[in-house]
């Protein structure tokens, strides 16, 4: 069912220092920084050849992975994007399995403009995971 | 430098149960575990269209994960593991970026029986970076 990683996402405290340290320390092709306000957050892509890494530093007082970085003020992975094919029928096999899906279960639309659902990590193993349309 | 991301770890207490999680509530495709007694880990891997993720489940009492688990009790993305072609030449730029290689900085053979270093932490906003010889 779930078909590729889309992305790893990484919270820094720092965009500019972490963009720096995978272009500089790892050679990597990293985007120029974006705001996405409605997101509260300021994201990079390290672009790697079989997928991507968003780095992504809080932005505004309200961002969703502010308390995130209080916790792990270092930075920290954030989650794991997975892209399924359909969104729903993605939604109902969890939920029919035990796993538990975050917020109400209605999908709404991510940081890239496409359907998304995020997982209970009490359902994985600790890891929060995005399901998004591909 | 970099090329693919080779695979994503997640250390777990229970391989069984992350595995049943991942085959089905996602429907992806788990490898049957495998004891690897030299590295203190029982692995199995999740098979995505584009990477893997690599499950980490401590294996007797020195576990280079039993730490980590102690501190994450439900589990948690534990590193990450990129591609370079050449191992010692990504180890020397990156040193002389600044960055800090883990130990003494000579490769060892990694889990999947090819040459790896491990990145500090902090060099990389919080996240362990293993870099594997294509």
């Amino acid at each position: 069912m779930i078909g590729r990683l889309n992305h790893v996402a990484i919270a820094v405290k720092d965009l500019s220092a972490a963009s720096a340290s995978y272009r500089d320390g790892l050679g990597a092709k990293v985007s120029a920084p974006v705001d996405l306000p409605e997101h509260g957050v300021r994201i990079a892509f390290v672009e790697l050849a079989n997928t991507k890494i968003e780095l992504l530093q809080p932005l505004g007082e309200h961002s969703p992975i502010g308390r995130f970085l209080v916790k792990n003020p270092d930075g920290a992975i954030h989650h794991l994007c997975y892209e399924v094919e359909d969104l729903l029928a993605a939604r109902d096999r969890l939920i029919h399995s035990g796993a538990r899906i975050l917020g109400d279960g209605a999908p709404h639309i991510g940081a890239h403009g496409k359907p998304v659902l995020f997982l209970d990590p009490k359902s994985f193993a600790g890891t929060l995971i995005e399901l998004e349309q591909a």
